[in-house]
């Protein structure tokens, strides 16, 4: 009951023939085991502003890092000015610069986009890629398929051992700013050839389209904390993965004259995938 | 600066060159006077599933009546079965059934979708139809003019004397559904040469698209609460509008599985305009 009011799958301890066929023999994808599904955790996403603001240029927010975690202690995000990739961890906002820097935030950095929430998991599972690593792909795929309800938001934290890792930030910008699908052709790109550590990732239905990245949006970092940004390639040998459910998210949209005259009204599908995914 | 934030204009009290030029000489439009600006007045738009589930033939909701008007006491939306139309005004669920009846829906009635916000009016304004009366079109115009910031939500009552009114309802619907573009064809119409009463509207920026109703969505109901539902045409000879902003979104996703099933991946723009702006 719980369960379906999560939309999550109870799945037996043993791959079903479905995962079998999917991932073939080359990676081993164990049961699903719930957690904590009580009915009270039910975490709300906190959203400040949306993609689309920050892909039209809207690079300023009034947030703050010290409210923006009273929100959640777990997301990803950006700084003011584009200044690098944000990720919420066990509470501490993390923060990548172009310069291959990571950092912890102050209370008082502000922030133009960012999603995070109360991680409280639900559901968790290990991941292994043998003889080959799973790929990105492969990992987001294994992962959906213990998600039957794609309608809802999740987070998810992915932590182990990864290899062929390709990590990028972009460098503060200055006004003028210029819009996202422009910049992301001077992202500076971080690749490592492995790394403990942990995926922050965040999963958003099709309908938040505008608000957020619809699918699967990842940062990572480094068990030593010297090392991450947003993800564009990855490789999982082994890790374990918590999920943390969302039917709730409180939007939050800034006061602001970037955010008020921001176009807002195209479809930037393009420019997203340009900017989430490709590396240049 | 509160103003700003709002993000709506300040405006003399006469009519600017600019509006006078759009409503050349035809309508009268008065300015527009800060009532309550205060920062503290930050109403939330609870919004209960989204209009691309409802589209997809989502018709059962969880939320109840006495839940709903907990979040807000203004609002717009329907019942569970697509039974007719919902508007909630000073904190009274309304119930616009398919046979032209209006009653107030009880507490422990089911919604499948709504939008409702405590209304906390900042701006009022008056508008006049002179000699012939304003379109929904030029009503719309008119209150567009005063909000600069089309990147927020606003809640809109416009309260007066109204002329060439048409309203509509859907009748209840029995298992299994079909989507809300093919029933929009069966709706009922209610048309009235003339009425006096108020537009309750809701108007949702374009990244909230999936989520709610870009621009415009309009319901009504006559002063002596005999008559209104969903409106499709309407003419306005003079009325006091009143304006409550809203930069928070509180977005409640249903927990059940029409929801989680529900496709809504498709871009629905074309089946949402034909179901809430044509009259057949």
């Amino acid at each position: 009951m719980i369960n379906t009011r999560w939309g999550l799958a109870q799945k037996s301890s043993r791959p079903s023939w479905r995962t079998a066929l999917l991932f073939s023999l080359s990676v081993v994808v164990s049961g699903c085991a719930a957690v904590k599904p009580a009915e009270a955790d039910k975490p709300a996403l906190y959203v400040y502003s949306t993609i689309d603001a920050l892909l039209s240029g809207a690079y300023d927010g009034e947030l703050t890092v010290k409210q923006l975690v009273s929100k959640g202690d777990f997301g990803l995000g950006t700084y003011n000015r584009l200044d690098g990739e944000m990720l919420v961890l066990g509470g501490v906002p993390y923060h990548f610069k172009a310069d291959g820097s990571v950092t912890v935030a102050k209370p008082d950095d502000r922030i133009p986009l960012a999603y995070v929430l109360p991680f409280k998991p639900t559901h968790r599972f290990t991941l292994a890629g043998s003889p080959a690593a799973m790929s990105l792909t492969d990992i987001e795929a294994a992962i959906d398929a213990r998600l039957p309800n794609k309608n809802l938001f999740y987070a998810v934290d992915v932590t182990g051992q990864f290899t062929g890792i390709t990590t990028r930030a972009i460098a503060a910008q200055v006004r003028p700013y210029r819009p996202l699908a422009e910049l992301v052709k001077t992202q500076v790109l971080f690749p490592r050839a492995s790394a403990t550590g942990t995926m922050v990732g965040i999963r958003s239905p099709a309908f938040s389209k505008g608000v957020s990245v619809p699918g699967w949006h990842w940062h990572f970092i480094s068990d030593d904390r010297s090392y991450g940004g947003h993800v564009l390639a990855i490789g999982l040998v082994n890790a374990v993965a918590n999920i943390t459910p969302s039917h709730k998210v409180e939007l939050d949209l800034p006061g602001n004259e970037d955010f008020a005259n921001s176009d807002q009204t195209r479809d930037r599908s393009a420019e997203l995938h340009q900017v989430e995914k490709q590396q240049k």
